[in-house]
């Protein structure tokens, strides 16, 4: 039977040209992050189906590749349903396996922990462009440190790389969960609906204010919770100073250190910042999971029109796991999405080594041969990337081919040449 | 329900001190091969199950963890065996991949193609001690080269690759299929059982000539072709120039280049060779997979008494998935061994960035912490590394364990701390 070439459904062969610029980034991110003493580790791409399907994912539960169970094991005769097949699932993000592996080594561990994860996670997503059902995530997460140094750290990390990566002008976009809840409260509207108000208003961007107001009136909200809802968009459109706005409208029912904090977080971050970027509050950022607790916060790209990347303060998560509760606070960047844009700049990988292609006749007698090869090993020795190559009747074609490989420099090797 | 804290049986947590020397080792392997010419690539984890089944795997077909079908295809009530339920893998191994991904992209590709992977597989084994159930392979492959050429750069580029990692005084064991073939043809052994006879042989290091003596005759050999089989061995042990003495003794059944084309790669090799090891001719190197149709070598570590890896020659393997055979080399180096090895062994990262800790007083004011976050960029943009870190009330401790952690220097800031 013949094989089949493509790869599965929505997964892709990456090329030695993509490849390159993802070594490149890889090392530099995990090089930048460790700076900020953030800790390289990996959990297996497998997890057990009842941690993936424990409703900390959301809709990413709905997607999950499963395994089948393997052995005895794996009696199709008794299955009522196909969950009885399944005993594992490739993970769909790199949160819920973090927050499994810190309470399984909690005492191996540097606390506050810092953990950096660059992995691949899986989502039987329908596949469209740029969008891919195997992808990498790359997060940095600090669990154990109840403090804003937390969310400090993480958006200075992250911004350095970003920096570092060649990335300027962009914004890093924050908000807080206390806050959001604090206005929809201010608001009138019921808490057990908050979540849909927010779902609402995530689409502020994309509906303008008065469509936040026309969907929140047809979703049946009361009149007067949606005036004074939009009318804190309103002041806020209008004031120099945001935070102290809603400082005094929210007092009677936002919690004392909530602005505090923030403001912190913006100052320290402005103040001690190395990259070039704006941290922008932006009272309009929801963030899907609603594992999210605190501090909120985007990477803006303005002249792209994109995200490329997020996170926030999630208190409550890892007690889920360990009974009790502890401070964590991650942030991700888009890393496939950074891919794309170098990918389309024509990204050039600072210090590369310079490309030499030995060219080496057919049937060069062995101690010549020898000879050259001992050459390039000298200069591999001496850091230079040489590729032995036997050479082609159409020589010029093959020097072509390989200049579009990126060699900038041939040496030929015949019988007669002198080494 | 309270969630599952340990990862799946047989596959592991990396923490982060194990962590470091993987990425360190992944780096330099991907440095060191790229200085080869070596491109890297990666193709999903996941395959067809058709691919995965279709008999180049051996045994570990048997070892697939096969995933579920999705939505409208997973139809549980018309399956009549498992088979039914599913439609993809995860890999097993490399090499079918790399093979799928040449034919798919043939003519995008630099011919011949060097490939380099590094990337986890899968396999459902009995877990134990050191082998896992995930784990990573690394392997570089030259597909398109008919000549030696491929096989004297792969064991350059590996032998190179180890050398700089710190391993001295290794073995690079070298055999090759049409010698075993041919030795088994001299001997009269009837040609379909000829995979039987290699898999005796392969016992030699554990139970010496006498014991595949006994072997092949228990399983039925005639004992004219024993006793000439084993004779030759006599006389290898003897013998001063083995592949001359083999030269000679299997003149009228060897095709004419197999000795002088291994000849040649064992002097090339010699004489060019960076790292401190020797090139050994060893007729009793069999390699497992039955894919294999030319040179087969190991990496020989005879201080540990392990084998590190190995490889050879596929020619055929490439025209089963396009219909036309094309050349084909590679090695594997075994990567998760490595990491062991150096783990026992107090490895130490040539050149890591010095540890310097922050400690910072509890409640420093805001614009102290800013002081100190901004310390703290000016260094790590100068190549520190730095972690800022709220000191504990049990200071003695918290320096002790960021010491195991190798941290090396410390900076203490109280809210009365000139910055």
């Amino acid at each position: 039977m013949p094989l089949i070439k493509k790869p599965v459904n929505g997964m892709k062969d990456i090329l030695p040209r993509e490849m390159e610029i993802r070594d490149y980034l890889i090392a530099l991110i995990k090089e930048t992050y460790g700076q900020f003493g953030f800790q390289s580790i990996e959990t297996p791409c497998v997890e057990s189906i009842e941690n993936l399907t424990s409703k900390q994912g959301g809709d990413n539960e709905k997607l999950i590749f499963r395994i089948l169970k393997r052995g005895e094991k794996l009696r199709l005769e008794d299955a009522k349903s196909d969950a009885d097949l399944v005993d594992y699932g490739l993970r769909y993000d790199l949160t819920v396996p973090l927050v499994r592996y810190f309470s399984n080594h909690e005492n191996e561990l540097q606390m506050p922990f810092k953990a950096l994860q660059m992995g691949n996670v899986w989502r039987a997503d329908r596949p469209q462009k740029g969008r891919y059902r195997q992808f990498m995530q790359c997060d940095i997460d600090i669990i154990g440190e109840p403090s804003n140094l937390a969310e400090i750290e993480l958006i200075l990390a992250t911004t350095t790389t970003l920096g570092r990566i060649g990335f300027k002008g962009f914004q890093i976009r924050i908000n807080e969960r206390r806050l959001l809840k604090a206005m929809a409260s201010y608001s009138g509207f019921p808490e057990d609906r908050w979540d849909e108000v927010f779902i609402t208003l995530d689409k502020m961007d994309k509906i303008g204010l008065d469509g936040v107001r026309r969907e929140l009136a047809e979703n049946g909200f009361a009149e007067e919770s949606v005036e004074k809802y939009t009318a804190l968009f309103e002041g806020l459109k209008e004031t120099q100073d945001p935070l102290a706005f809603l400082e005094e409208a929210l007092k009677e029912v936002i919690t004392d250190d909530t602005i505090t904090s923030l403001r912190e977080i913006m100052q320290s971050v402005e103040e001690a910042k190395s990259a070039d970027f704006k941290v922008v509050f932006d009272p309009t950022i929801v963030r899907g999971m609603s594992y999210y607790t605190g501090t909120i916060f985007e990477i803006a790209m303005p002249e792209l029109g994109i995200s490329c990347g997020g996170g926030g303060r999630y208190d409550k998560m890892v007690g889920r796991f360990i009974g009790r509760d502890v401070p964590a606070c991650g942030f991700s960047i888009g890393f496939e999405r950074i891919i794309l844009i170098l990918m389309e700049n024509g990204f050039e990988i600072p210090g590369a080594p310079k490309k030499t292609a030995y060219l080496v006749e057919k049937n060069l007698p062995g101690d010549k041969l020898t000879a050259v090869i001992r050459k390039a090993q000298q200069a591999r020795a001496d850091g230079s990337q040489v590729l032995l190559v036997r050479m082609n009747k159409n020589k010029k074609f093959q020097k072509q081919q390989l200049t579009e490989q990126g060699y900038t420099a041939f040496e030929e090797f015949y019988h007669d040449t002198e080494i």
